[in-house]
């Protein structure tokens, strides 16, 4: 009977992010005192997080549970798998497991933040399994928009779990091997409990064209523009489209510069790595462009996202210090835009097109994940018996929960989970047991966590309508207006264009405050609900504006 | 040689708006004592143009030219065409000229903003002309996503220009004909000095659907969800679109509920000048809902962009007074995101994914713009000397210049204007001789112009990182201080968890101020100074952000 109920058990999967803040993934595997720990991202701002920098997971279940945490295993080494990690080691100091090109994507962070010394971690091939308490996890090779990303099947007591990790299929890749589908095919074939598959193209139907065909995009921007310098924008982590921008380059005669920040970290731990082919005296340094001619030169840079600080942002803004954007210049965004950042490419490619520049940005790009063909395949060939979709909005899980029954799947084995839900799963059942905290934590500045609510609650109020300040100061005992009411105002009206609005303002606050002190009312808690009320009616009623009203009372 | 001259005079085009700021559209046509004005748009105000409510344009140089101005001539019903009327008017009080519809959408404005009776307005027909001083402006009839738009064709003594206004070409349109393409080319062939044309979809290659496809698929989707109630959200104006709905649901024999304002206010409209045809019994009233199943009903709403206090989005965030979404609902968005909505529609479908709704949101929207082979037609047709591309962002303009080039057009008859600029144009030459006011002025609530660059300054700031007060108390002369320095902040960070911070915040201060105090610095410009820059440095330090810091002295 003991054995029976062992076995019943459930495995609990736990996403602690990545569902409902989109990019931050990291999810919990629990079976009885082991906990492993796939991905560890962040996330960018959304649009109501005023002055954010980050969003980092909230790993409370994890801290509250340490002596069972064994460690992070990491599919690939893009900001939505990884950026989370040197906040969370900080307060929970367990091995990292990944392939050799992520750990070193890890460990430039690992060395930013100081913690090289501090943390364990460790280079898994692929095939290669990991045993983690009463986990072993085997990585598996997958195709995606970095190099060496891994799919992982988790073998617990309660079965097996395939997590793909972000992936495509890329038959023809530029780096490396495509993905391994005879793993897949045998694993499946072993019965697997669960599939949790990237879900963020799932309603795209068809199949993700290779990477290899952006090649041959650029093969032909390179013979059509031979007298223009050409500047590409891509995303600093995708080695393989620089190393096709290189051969390019090298294949007709063109120094190559590399520019950005981010690009030129990536770069460099990707040619060290062996992950980059550059034949010797391709790489130039920018101080070094003066020497060459226009039709001699690529410039490879970060900003295809019109990141404002970017690079390629820069060179359209007039403010980059070291490359001027010419009539003629050919700029190539090998990217699309990430929702959200539409507008901001935009911009950007009105401001170099102004400029006389020559701006391609259509067919430039393929995506690095699964489209529905791909994911048909996945399932046909792991044949899992629950699906639980990751990697998405809740649009895109609701739409893979319908490819999954297409696939064969009962619809009651599909689980569509939010973040924070804790998932018993066995050969029995699926059932969502619990939930825990995972809402995520703000980063502002060097801050992390000291930001909430109404600090945002008050960001957006003085964003939409600026604040008024009233400062009277109060005899003490007698209450008697020593000083004031003074009027100070930001982000309200131009004062100089308003000057009777802000003395009739005054003398609104004057009246109310007279009224408070001749009623005898000498609370402040009182007086300054009196004079906000007052003048915030006063203000709607004159301007249909609601600026943040702050009295304060001084005392003398 | 006198009449030489007044040949040779040229025409000036000034574009006051839309090149810059997208969609708020409007263009003086100017000749000797005689100025017409082509639309009167508004736009929507930027990311960065914080608690805005709307741009609407600046018409300094009308107002200075008043006694020239002959009227605005409208070619359609859009916000962007428009929106600016009833603000323009209340400054430049001139008739205004456009098609029945255009004109019933002008009086709903005209109402709300109480300017019906000062408003001289003019219902023009298809084919009519209207002579204003020393032009003459025919109406020709064209497609677009509402009902009544007009290319204009304006005879001005330097030569004809033809304005496209927007525009696609509809075989099969569902109210009316399809575009006068014969006048368009009997104009041609008269000879044309400059074509003004519809940049929008410039991009894109091939030619825009027939809206009729869209009724197709609205057959589909009534045809497969016959059990469930179905929302579709849409344009407002596109009472095309309206219309297919109203016939399937009458083919289905579902009752139609409309919601939203801006919905309401134009089917209204609409269906009284004729332009939809409702079957007897198909309207009910969103009151009477509860009389019918789900499967008798078809809401058509606003708040296919996501619009946050759209009717859909209330539905949507179970915020709607009377409509509760429940699962299985069908919900259709026939629209598509007009650039920078797109995370809002994400929003948006999610939340009603997580309802239990069934969303369709792709292939069930065509545009109301022109393709590329559609513009090439108009070329073809009009055959103009100048090309002047119109209503789009820079980079649209500019690949419109590549394709009136195609078309025969020589490169130095394509001019790229921006806002503001003064072009003049004869047979002889066209080039920029001036530039105007046009930046757009920002209305905020009742305030139209009072929110500047200063005051938008001033809200990112406080959005970014909120602000903090010290207050002081100080004795008139001796520079004693009698109270404080007392600090208040809001929006920069959690105070309950960050009590030592402001405490020592205080004490830098405090320290700072006795600095002055001791150093018989006196002048307050530079005590407030100090005690700026010192709390600033501290607090980079600590927490690398950069609150506003308002400093403010009171005397006693």
């Amino acid at each position: 009977m003991k054995a029976k109920k062992v076995a019943d058990k459930g495995l609990k999967i736990i996403p602690l992010g990545g569902l409902e803040q989109i990019g931050m993934n990291i999810t919990a595997f629990e079976y009885e005192d082991s906990i492993i720990v796939v991905d560890c991202g962040l996330s960018f701002p959304d649009d109501d997080m005023l002055g954010i920098d980050l969003v980092i997971p909230d790993v409370t279940y994890l801290k509250e549970n340490r002596d069972k945490v064994k460690g992070f295993v990491i599919t690939h080494g893009h900001e939505d798998h990884i950026g989370g990690l040197p906040y969370v080691l900080k307060e929970l100091n367990v091995p990292v497991y990944a392939t050799k090109l992520t750990i070193g994507i890890i460990e430039n962070k690992l060395k930013e933040h100081n913690l090289m010394k501090s943390t364990k971690r460790k280079v898994i091939k692929y095939g290669q399994s990991i045993n983690l308490g009463c986990f072993r996890i085997e990585f598996i090779r997958t195709n995606h928009s970095i190099a060496d990303s891994a799919a992982l099947a988790i073998y617990s007591p309660a079965g097996i779990v395939v997590h793909t990790g972000d992936f495509k299929v890329d038959y023809t890749p530029v780096y490396g091997e495509p993905i391994d589908l005879q793993r897949f095919a045998e694993i499946g074939k072993k019965g697997v409990l669960a599939l949790m598959a990237d879900s963020t193209n799932v309603m795209r139907p068809g199949f993700t064209m290779s990477e290899k065909t952006v090649g041959k995009t650029f093969e032909n921007i390179f013979a059509e523009n031979t007298t223009r310098r050409i500047i590409i924008a891509t995303f600093a982590s995708n080695v393989d489209r620089v190393q096709q921008i290189i051969n390019s380059a090298a294949k007709y005669k063109r120094k190559v510069v590399i520019e950005g920040r981010s690009m030129v970290n990536i770069i460099s731990t990707a040619s060290e790595l062996g992950y980059l082919d550059i034949p010797d005296g391709t790489l130039i340094d920018i101080e070094n462009m003066k020497n060459y001619t226009d039709e001699q030169l690529v410039l490879i840079t970060t900003g295809s996202q019109g990141e404002s600080m970017a690079a390629l942002s820069r060179m359209a803004a007039s403010i980059h210090r070291k490359v001027t954007i010419v009539p003629g210049d050919c700029i190539v965004f090998s990217s699309s835009p990430i929702p959200g950042n539409e507008k901001s490419v935009s911009r950007v490619i009105n401001e170099l097109s102004q400029k006389g520049a020559k701006v391609i940005y259509q067919n430039t790009h393929v995506s690095g994940h699964a489209c529905q063909e791909e994911l048909k395949l996945i399932y046909a060939l792991v044949k899992p018996k629950y699906a639980i979709p990751v990697h998405g909005e809740y649009r895109h899980l609701s739409t893979h929960s319908e490819l999954a029954q297409e696939m064969g799947i009962d619809k009651d084995n599909v689980v569509l989970m939010r973040s924070g839900d804790v998932l018993e799963i066995s050969e029995n059942s699926a059932k969502v047991v619990d939930h825990v905290q995972a809402q995520g934590i703000l980063v502002d500045g060097l801050g992390v966590g000291d930001v909430g609510n109404i600090v945002l609650r008050d960001r957006q109020h003085l964003s939409e309508n600026g604040l008024i300040i009233i400062v009277v100061t109060l005899e003490k005992y007698s209450n008697q207006v020593l000083s004031g009411p003074d009027i100070v105002s930001r982000g309200f009206v131009y004062v100089r264009e308003s000057e009777n609005l802000m003395e009739e303002a005054r003398e609104v606050v004057n009246d109310a405050l007279e009224h408070c002190l001749d009623t005898n009312v000498t609370d402040w808690g009182k007086i300054k609900t009196e004079i906000k009320d007052t003048l915030s009616d006063y203000l709607w009623k004159k301007t249909k504006r609601n600026p943040m009203i702050l009295p304060i009372i001084m005392e003398v």
